[in-house]
């Protein structure tokens, strides 16, 4: 392949993102330069604050706060968006299509809430939207999902895809901490926003798993639909109960294709300990795949982090930049031709820790289990074990049951008298 | 993107490869073909015994044993070569992109060895040779290579890229197996071969990691100088000493760049327990890649197999027929543009297990451990574990010292009158 002009790109952020592409594309440019065919220029980044500091040196002349700098340069070919949040970053990368740009995001929350219509956007313009930063940071997902794993149909995923609460559910873990304490130090060490809001109660987390579910299902998927919980209520108590009995806790995305509906999800989850997302440990995180030809498949890698993210990036530069070159754009386009359902959680089985506090007198095993059984929930295990004054607490597994089935005995079992209190429920998945 | 006319493939080889791309074309049929813009059809399939019984059901007019009904026919896009071995697959693979077609190919060997010079040929004539099945059958890693990672500099490649040799670590780790009972039973299980040499003598495993290790460093590797030393002399005390130090062993190939010159090799090694290899058992590949953006990043799943290197076979025949229909052959051209030399074993830093039974008699861990600090070979672990009538195993973990310096100071110590026996010596990896 002749080497031809450089190919010239506009970054819309200079945060933690975007520092890490400009420094990927400065340490390995004779690299990335021999792989693109040519060149990759920074010509011109989208900042709020031009006196700020930047963790990257970049030549003044670069930095601009008005954004049709980029997005009506016509010497500018790719638009790089990572701003982050819906707005005004949406519409930043529809004009950049309009104006006959490439796109490349690392935005999560665009492409869970938006991707369908911007991909029917860039395939109108015959563009690349490409996207590989915007699920589990550095770790090649997308298009192993888009190409690689083509041919298979992909039945179930399920992945650690936040590495703030893998990092929290770690320390607790090995450190016996309360939830509010690991968080603490998340923050402290910069893994943990000051607000953690969008990451404890599984948001982030449940804008990635719809985004692998729509691409491996082939369907879109309404983000808004997607059940999350987060892990404020795990308590060390629980974690310290899975343990003994083979699990550890893990904040678990899953999708599931069930022919005529999808299940997509995010909530805390006891995994066996010999399943391949349990050692799956601080901010790490992994998915695990499972095609009808391939079988598992697991990625595993850091899905954070301003190099890691800036990685993903420059990748799909580099492949954008040959389809430039090629006159080849939007030769990966949506693969989303089917339009399923999403289950609803209620209408799903599912099998269910739950740990509680009761009186400690005799019959009470027995009058929990007889709701239970009542309500067609069987008991995979039951553990007492030592009591707090006049209390005793039980722990209980439950073999897959309806979820509302399950619900429904749980409010009956809450309103016996010698029940003082059901402290948690989580789902188990294996 | 509009729907166009069929792309038409050839296929060399109906063997268990061959009937597993066969098999997923199949069953999914109309996925693929949307994914792929249009039909992907089998027009010919090229085998040895037009009677013979086959895993699949093949119209019998496909079959033929004459290569030049696929490679002359003018209608045939896409070469899928799947004999394995040099010749004629050499051949084959040549003659079709001197005809004009596109290569899709699952031979590890033919890619070891003359994938430089193929992938020259390609590039003079616009064409693609895609062989993602080539190394660890469904485990995406040749494309996530050369595209979602290609803005790193990789500093260092480990894998666990043998199934069979693998399974048998793994029986003989469970069970306390000899090597020859576990390999037998892999035999019987259809995991290893009647002739198990390619397999266990770390010849596979060596043509994957120079594959990876050509297009992770640029450079053209030469993979008749890539060390390889296989299971065969691995014992259970082996494994059972490893695993009292805290490491397994594993048949391990790795790649290294060391700016000036590549370490590449195959063989046993201790890894410690908690590496993210230890736990990849049974028949499973993984191989663990290290960028300096991306850091850590880990794939994992079946590495041979009908089904799943069909995955990767048919992942390529998508991505290689979207290419033709955007014009746009050649996109994703060999990447080595660099020329390193290669370390030769002698000249590396290794750490070492040995394990030997020497005479029970006062003054001989002294002599040997003199022996060790005179050719500069410090230590960082002796064992000395019970008798065998009058012998005494010792098992000895050295810190990193050139081989040479090991290797010396090894002849040194097998001739002093007290060592009965050197048994097995195994290089250490972090």
């Amino acid at each position: 392949m002749a080497e031809h002009r450089p190919i010239q790109i506009g970054i819309l952020g200079l945060g933690n993102v975007g520092s890490g592409v400009v420094r990927v594309l400065e340490s390995n440019a004779e690299a990335i330069a021999h792989k693109a065919g040519g060149p990759i220029q920074v010509k011109r980044i989208l900042v709020r604050d031009l006196a700020k500091a930047r963790p990257v040196e970049i030549p003044p002349s670069l930095l601009t706060t008005d954004a049709q700098e980029i997005l009506a340069d016509p010497e500018i070919d790719i638009v790089c968006e990572l701003i982050g949040g819906v707005e005004p970053a949406h519409h930043y990368v529809v004009e950049a299509l309009e104006r006959g740009k490439q796109v490349v995001t690392a935005n999560k929350e665009l492409m869970a809430r938006h991707g369908h219509a911007i991909l029917a956007e860039a395939a109108r313009h015959r563009r690349d939207v490409y996207f590989e930063a915007a699920v589990a940071g550095g770790i090649p997902l997308i298009r192993p999902l888009k190409v690689d794993l083509a041919g298979n149909r992909i039945a179930r995923i399920s992945g650690i895809l936040n590495g703030t609460t893998n990092y929290i559910l770690t320390r607790m873990a090995a450190e016996g901490k309360e939830f509010s304490v690991a968080l603490r130090e998340a923050q402290e060490l910069g893994y943990a926003e000051a607000d953690p809001t969008y990451d404890v109660e599984g948001l982030d987390a449940a804008y990635k798993i719809a985004i692998l579910a729509a691409i491996a299902f082939q369907t879109p998927v309404d983000v808004t639909r997607v059940y999350h919980e987060g892990i404020t209520r795990i308590s060390p108590r629980d974690i310290a109960h899975a343990r003994e009995l083979g699990y550890v806790i893990k904040l678990l995305a899953t999708a599931r294709d069930e022919g005529s509906a999808i299940d997509v999800r995010v909530h805390p989850a006891l995994v066996p300990q010999n399943h391949p997302l349990a050692s799956v440990n601080d901010a790490f995180n992994a998915v695990l795949l499972n095609g009808d030809a391939v079988g598992d498949v697991m990625f595993y890698g850091r899905g954070a982090g301003s190099l890691p993210t800036g990685s993903a990036v420059v990748g799909d530069l580099i492949d954008v930049a040959r389809n430039i070159r090629f006159g080849a754009t939007g030769r990966v386009p949506c693969v989303c031709n089917r339009n399923k359902p999403m289950r609803d959680i209620a209408e799903l089985s599912t099998e269910n820790y739950m740990r509680m506090l009761v009186k400690d007198q005799p019959g009470v095993i027995a009058g929990i289990a007889g709701i239970l059984g009542e309500s067609r929930v069987s008991i995979d295990a039951v553990v007492q074990k030592g009591t707090q004054g006049d209390l005793a607490e039980i722990v209980w597994i439950t073999h897959p049951a309806p979820e509302s089935s399950f619900r429904g005995a749980l409010t009956r079992i809450a309103q016996l008298p010698v029940v003082h209190e059901i402290c948690n429920v989580i789902r188990v998945e294996r």
